[in-house]
């Protein structure tokens, strides 16, 4: 059955207080929808929801939550319940639930988990937000690089219930050092009496705890892991991400990035569930910042009053002119922002981009004047056409250089290329504007006071 | 050694001519590093480069060139050597190569492939791009449902070398229907003499040839999929997407929404490789219709010219209002459009965003119209800070809602929302506040000529 339809037929049977057909139900979902399906219940709904599962799903399901939703309900649950549900996560997750608890509460639930999953905790939840330390899991499997394949395959039905994954198994030399990798597969595929020494992959790609989380996601995404071990720097194994916590850090880089592309601060959850304040805190900064800065384009026409009053007709091309300065900024300056992103544009590319943007906005600029100076010689008579006309493709050109060299100067003063910077070339392109159009406007048509 | 290293002693290799070193190491590089170092040389350089190393791992690098590399290099090379390629990469890539290749070309090299090989391309070969049929790929493991343990790990043994992945594995019913799937995780955990059937998973998430594959990208992260089947009318699986796959979708289409919400095109390569030409084409449209847009913006300063004429200081802060409505516009449509595409955001959601949106604004008006009255007083006097800061707060709430609302309107008009959606927004926002700046300021300041 579809989830739409799961989801109907549950909310249904819980209309109906229809607890057989509940269980059976819950049982029969993703627990990814299941998630998605309690989202939006009260906490007591949630709760009771749960309750129909077994504490394995009960667990991977409770990971599928947004943090709010996960907060809140921990915030509801006894530490009996909360301890069993914590014991029952995956070491990432529980990682991550634990940082969202109230500091009071965190010692005494620390004190129902065994030792070893205590310990793995303490280390997992101190390393800070967005590295690879606080993205990775410690289920992993690592066996001494000696063993053949059939002593690594019991090591794996050993352990491998609790790994994250057991597709990707980790080769260690006498003193614990990480010295290479061997695939399930290679393992299935070699003779069972092969010495996973022989098998495994000695060109490893790694991470330390520290590396940033979007540098970990790139790793898996060129390379095409399953799995990125994080070492410390005695080269020993600490953990390792999985590709699918990769892709939801992707996913979230990419959210934020956009967002930054016009300003909006990170968002903590999704739009949906943040909160009035936050929507406002997270967009305000750069809105009064950049009314400061199209204070320079006001500054611009004031020196030109003149000019404007004398040829009040020009102010009518003034937002197209000024827009379309800005629209080819941003698109240069995107462009760049995500070729810079995603890898494809390096800094050693930049000067030869910069040259071909020269042309690309050329093009561009002399279309558009081609397009404006029909609408101006229509409107204001050959003169202010040609003066329109001009001005476009100028101002397209530099607005379009500027949203070239604007990334690679943000890069350069090492702040992040996409904070904000759309919004910036466009004022910056916007006052450039101005100044270009109302300049060529007084050199061209002349002040009538001194003429 | 590092990839900067390895590159840099491949570089210096290269230039002493010294074979055995170049073969030594390119060995050592994994596929997609080689694949990134030679994308910059002459083709007849990654030939040779490409010649040292043996043919799996040639194909496998080749496979991760991007598609303008791979064709230029294909057409330098003999049908008999690209034959030889084609035979060794994977049957996904494989159709991708093909479809690059001149129509000529292509009778030739079918004959040099197998029979099989040669079938499944064709039908690879003809989904459409940007469909599930056109990214999945035929090598995966199928097995009747009915086979043990043991069974199943010979069956993976044999066909596994060519699979794409062995750690999914499929189960068909007598008559090939797919009717559930099991891990090699679950298979290496369970009794050698369970059944597949008793094991697997009979909930499947799958997708038909024709699903887009941003949704087949998407389940795949929702569900934490390591692969996705892709099933036809008759529940037959024909192929496989794999995680790997999706992860490089994902990127593709992030960037291509990034692109749209500045309006450039879909550029096939990156920003690196795209000609000039293509550049131009890809932004030309939307600029110019921008431009068109802007002429309401135009036209609403002309109607109001008296005015503009009678207080020439309003000119000032024109761009400053004009651009914050745009700025704030530009914002709502972005969280909107992300929230939209990664499914944060659902139809139903939108009228309690569309209330919490106009609270927002106001906020985000209310405090920006504080910044510019500073300003406006100091600059312009009382009565235009007024408008001023009057216009702002009506300007902000007004441009907020029209970026909430677009996405939604482009949406249901069957439109992709994120096109073109924050550049629009802010033509829109552009001439709404013109008009609301100019009518608020006649309606206060009173025109002169009828006072």
């Amino acid at each position: 059955m579809s989830y739409a339809i799961l989801a109907a037929s549950l909310r249904s049977a819980m209309q109906r207080a229809d607890d057989d057909a509940i269980r059976h139900l819950i049982a029969e979902m993703q627990p990814a929808d299941l998630a998605d399906f309690v989202q939006h219940e009260q906490t007591d709904t949630v709760l009771a929801l749960l309750d129909h599962l077994p504490l394995d799903k009960r667990a991977t399901a409770f990971g599928y939550l947004d943090e709010g939703t996960q907060a809140e309900i921990a915030a509801d649950l006894s530490d009996e319940r909360l301890g069993e549900l914590l014991t029952h996560m995956s070491a990432d997750e529980r990682a991550d639930l634990f940082k969202l608890l109230d500091e009071p509460r965190r010692p005494g639930l620390l004190r129902r988990l065994a030792k070893e999953e205590r310990e793995d905790l303490r280390k997992l939840a101190s390393y800070a937000e967005g590295t690879a330390g606080a993205v990775m899991t410690s289920d992993y499997v690592a066996v001494p690089a000696h063993y053949e394949v059939t002593e690594a395959l019991q090591a794996i039905r050993a352990t491998g219930p609790n790994a994250e994954t057991i597709y990707q198994v980790y080769c260690l030399d006498d003193d614990g050092r990480l010295v290479g990798t061997v695939s399930l597969r290679e393992m299935i595929l070699a003779y069972p009496s092969s010495r996973l020494a022989e098998l495994m992959t000695e060109e490893l790609v790694s991470v330390s705890v520290d590396t940033p989380q979007e540098e970990v996601a790139k790793l898996i995404a060129r390379y095409d892991l399953l799995a990125l071990p994080v070492i410390n720097g005695g080269e020993r194994l600490v953990g390792i991400v999985t590709y699918d916590d990769a892709m939801d850090v992707a996913e979230e880089e990419a959210t934020e990035d956009m967002h930054k592309g016009v300003s909006v601060g990170k968002l903590e959850g999704g739009l949906r569930s943040a909160s009035l304040f936050e929507l406002y805190r997270k967009r305000i900064v750069w809105l009064v910042l950049l009314v400061f800065a199209n204070i320079f384009s006001g500054a611009g026409i004031a020196y030109f009053e003149e000019t404007i009053e004398a040829y009040i007709a020009l102010v009518f091309f003034l937002p197209l002119l000024v827009d379309s300065g800005g629209n080819a900024g941003s698109q240069a300056a995107t462009l760049m922002v995500r070729g810079m992103a995603t890898g494809d544009v390096r800094s050693r590319d930049w000067a030869k981009l910069l040259g071909r943007e020269v042309f690309v906005a050329a093009g561009l600029g002399l279309t558009m004047a081609l397009a404006v100076s029909v609408v101006g010689v229509f409107r204001a008579g050959t003169e202010i056409a040609t003066v329109v006309a001009l001005s476009m493709v100028l101002i397209v050109i530099v607005g379009s250089l500027i949203g070239m060299i604007l990334p690679f100067i943000l890069n350069r003063l090492g702040w992040d290329p996409a904070t904000a910077s759309a919004p910036l070339v466009t004022s910056i392109a916007d006052a450039s504007g101005v100044l270009i159009y109302f300049a060529l406007a007084t050199a061209i048509l002349g002040l009538p006071g001194a003429g």
